[in-house]
């Protein structure tokens, strides 16, 4: 009999969902115990649901059924819940379980900006675990950690590592995001076919308040939120899976370009010390050619195979006025979506959190 | 017999020759003497060269036949030439009309950063035509005139208004640019299907000096760049017409959002003074609408119907740590392309320069 | 005071009731009396349920407010309803509208099979208006003319020329739709990036039957089906307006292609005949290039302006094996929704029927 | 040292070449010894010119040189070459490799209709290899052996599996090609993004004789063509990888749905007999769901791994007036290119052919 531990991925007909449910085939320290979702899908089959496209799921996954959510049961199965469940019904199902007692490893937003919980990026910032302890839940072993928003994780390992080497002042960014990251339906194709859209609803002041918590502290009882500014403009655009970011940086100090590069390419966190499974062994690619990154060749960067999509890779690293400019494509939904939450309780599986 | 004046139109196979020709039909000022495009072309109909998809043309024009390209015998018919040749070609073509006598009105960028050669977008520096006159072949009635490249067009008329008001120090831009602004055939589909392209060719460069040239002054027989400064990051997506841009100010005054708006929204040029017949009535459009502008529905925004597609259009006008954040779309062919170049030219007409 | 017919619109907020909008602004016969739709959008204005992206409406429409559904109200004030409300509401809404005296011309399909209700293109089948006067509210003035799905829409009036010049036994069909036929929201937008969808509900029979109802006949209270055999294999393309279709002919005769190409070229039908607003002046248009129709240049044939949309572009006749093939591509929302219906009603107005 | 079978790889910096170099990666029966292209690659690295975007080649592949291509090196060299050059190229190339004793593998079109040059897809007829052995070259050692053109070869299978089950009439094709089957840069963005594109150069006659031929029978010295016929209408879509193409069959019997559905399911040919490494465990995928096949979900059928892609998948299984309606998913580029020579070239090595 495994003893792996038993989770649960909740919200399994969805893009997030599912993509917890790939990262979690053959996993060596999780098995799944039920794939959950709401009670207009109990009893579908994984398959009948599919929305994952290029990955291929195994014969057995597609024949598990899918079952109505039931946090009672769940927690009396499950020590840990991935939740990839709509924001608005996340907020009271996730301190629901927390609450029974089990480790709710979360995409939702609902419960980022709470005062105990911490947005976990765990080549960034694995210190703020520290907060969970200070969850009321904790007590009985439930807590909820959340990764952060697509946008926003797929620029918060180079952000870290630049202001660890260089000291960070200001962040201007756009983003180029895929449509998957608005889930299924989604953004209805009239919309975006030839088309921008220069507007996704909060998603700005996500960014700008997620990145500075994520790279802030947790000291006293409290988070303290790093003192950079960041300003955000976010659009859709018709590219299906992989986020590009174009960055304006204002750093401390004035690195040359090749230095950026080499403290870019050479940063490792917490994951690749520790070896996780899903850890990409470099967290950052660094490319050099002239037109690079782009999603379709640089969205499921990462090796070793687990970690495909795990990686965020920047290019075009050049410079114009004293600011350090750079274009970033990471996986939204793996690093930036799914696979973010599952390398957080990778780590926290070797910790002993679980 | 018209006493129009006579232009010719080069690289009428083209994407932006075949929108000098568009914006040709029945103006009230110009009439087409011919159509050039290299050997290749001669004797080819227009319509059986046709790349231009959302503009029916007139069928005297569909039958016109290209003619090969030949400096002595367009001095000899015309006034005027408009070109909408590639910068290679350009540059020495170009130079060699002017020494003969024509006023050559271009797309191209090859004479942008010439030294009396201006970059005129006529709501913002008409003042600028003084520096036609210290062209050598001015005497002999020959100059060039350009346009500018069409991402720095889409915005440079709001940032002229807003520099006005407010001042301006610093810029920060990045584009989700067209891809028929890269011509035909262009951005090869495999490249641009779901997918961001991060790099066009210079285009970085082109806006952080262009706008400087254009926001700038001449006098004293050269030019002085504007001191604000521009940070671009220029990217291509899948959009067939339109140029989106997200814009971050640093505006020297604390005006509100409203008063932002409102300076946008009334600003009027000497286009609109003289109600040149191409001109819009209101060059910036501004929208209020939570996810506007976008290209699809704003691309060919402008009143009346001979200026639609000259207009940019302002949304999203926000404030982020000091900063004013706003989006723009205006179309990069029409507007940041020929219709730029026919709006310099009616100009000239009714200042007696041609 | 206009003496125009008054017209309702029915599902103004929707993909269909715009494009009636469009049809209707500064009509000759109609003039709107108003924009109806659920409550939902009631009090909204025209301009904020924005859906229709390549047409620039008039100021005054931007500005009308939608109405909540009356038929009561709709039936006192309007002599005429357009439709475009999905088939589900339509079937009851519809029949009360009839029953209180309305004319309803729908393009909507739940009555497309009813016992006496034609459906009707007006280059084709005008005899089966016959049939409304079966129909049990036509004593009190009301009735139900519906006009066909859009792909039946696209290819019946070429399999018309070529039925009457030549005898037809059979038609292969394959439909590349777009996106705009599913309506709005419709098709999520992970769907069909980078997608062929092979499957329309209902949308192959519909052609079967739809084709064969309209190219029959309606004698003796009943309507005869033609009797060749549709085979049709319908899908959904990354495209927005304009549907292509592939047809493989099995024809009674054996014209050569240029006799093929003569009949569809010289082609016309009662609102040819009649000049009636909306009718192009060829309802078929043949290409000769080896690579037209396509959806980017042929969507909007047809002249004069306000029959933008209205005509059918047919290319690349060619033979294999004794049959005749050919693609035709045709506006989808114009010809093949809106602009139909406006086209009957034009008819109707002009034989007395309204 | 290994005693793999050493190949050469031609057009290596192209779509198939490096689909080639994909399949050929720790391929147990060949090893590259060279990628070869023309003189203005020469040198440059493989990583640098990378085309294909769903596959990470292993680094000591992205680090090969390319090799100019040099007829007589590879003689000596290599016993088979596999091309993915332009046919205008082909033509001669394959001729001289084959005349120098190279068995060549090819994707080209040049020799397909050559008097004993076999189109083969092993799964289909396997039996025409004796054609080879006619070939002037064999005696010593040199031979081309072609793969069919993409969209042929995602039917044949199929219409294999009903030919000899059920007998077979005529074929009703439509097809909805991928850009990548147009190669690199191949398709104008401006001309596929929202466009459908009816037309590629030579592609339904090449539908109409390769089925035929390979369909067909090899006996005394010459090809005899199978006598059904075939329609085809080929159109490319706006889709990356994976050909849909639309089917009507008029078959002899009148076999039960489900019966087609089993025959297709159920049918295996020599690669599957053989366990050839690259053929997948069922070469027709049969899907129930009501809207399958599609690009995004099929495209890469095909177990076990270094069989994704070479598998078709055919849905919607229906009858319509007595014909048999059915839809195909294949990958153009693996199946429908690279891949088909691969599986050829492991017949031929398991058949002591090489």
């Amino acid at each position: 009999m495994s003893d792996k531990v038993k989770v649960a991925v909740l919200g399994a007909t969805g893009m997030i969902g599912q993509r917890f449910v790939q990262m979690l085939e053959d996993h060596p320290y999780f098995e799944i115990e039920g794939l959950y979702a709401s009670e207009r899908s109990e009893g579908k089959r994984f398959a009948d649901a599919l929305k994952v496209r290029d990955y291929v799921y195994k014969q057995e996954t597609l024949d598990m059924r899918i079952k109505k959510m039931d946090t009672k049961h769940i927690s009396e199965a499950c020590r840990v819940a991935f939740s990839g469940i709509p924001s608005d019904l996340a907020a009271e199902t996730e301190t629901d379980l927390a609450q029974k007692g089990v480790a709710v490893y979360t995409n939702a937003g609902s419960h980022r900006m709470d005062a105990h919980v911490p947005i976990i990026v765990p080549e960034v910032n694995t210190d703020q675990f520290e907060s969970i302890k200070d969850q009321e839940t904790y007590s009985n072993g439930g807590y909820i950690v959340t990764n952060a928003n697509c946008s926003s994780t797929g620029i918060v390992v180079p952000l870290k590592a630049l202001m660890d080497a260089y000291g960070l002042n200001q962040v201007f960014v756009s983003t180029y995001q895929a449509i998957s990251g608005a889930g299924y339906p989604g953004v209805p194709s009239l919309d975006i076919v030839s088309n921008v859209l220069p507007f996704i609803s909060h998603e700005e002041e996500k960014m700008e308040s997620e990145l500075a918590k994520m790279l802030g502290t947790y000291s006293m009882g409290s988070f303290n939120f790093a003192d950079f500014k960041v300003m955000a403009n976010c659009a859709r655009v018709p590219v299906i899976d992989g986020h590009t970011e174009s960055l304006v940086l204002d750093l401390k100090d004035t690195p040359s370009l090749q230095e950026v590069a080499d403290t870019l390419a050479s940063f490792r966190g917490e994951p690749q010390k520790l070896g996780l499974p899903s850890a990409p062994e470099a967290p950052i690619i660094v490319r050099t050619e002239e037109n690079r990154p782009q999603p379709v060749f640089d969205v499921y960067a990462g090796t070793p195979v687990r970690a495909r999509g795990m990686a965020s890779t920047v290019g075009r690293i050049r410079q114009s006025n004293g600011y350090y400019k750079m274009w970033v494509v990471s996986h939204n939904t793996l690093r930036g979506g799914a696979g973010g939450s599952i390398l957080n309780a990778e780590y926290a599986y070797r910790k002993g959190l679980l």
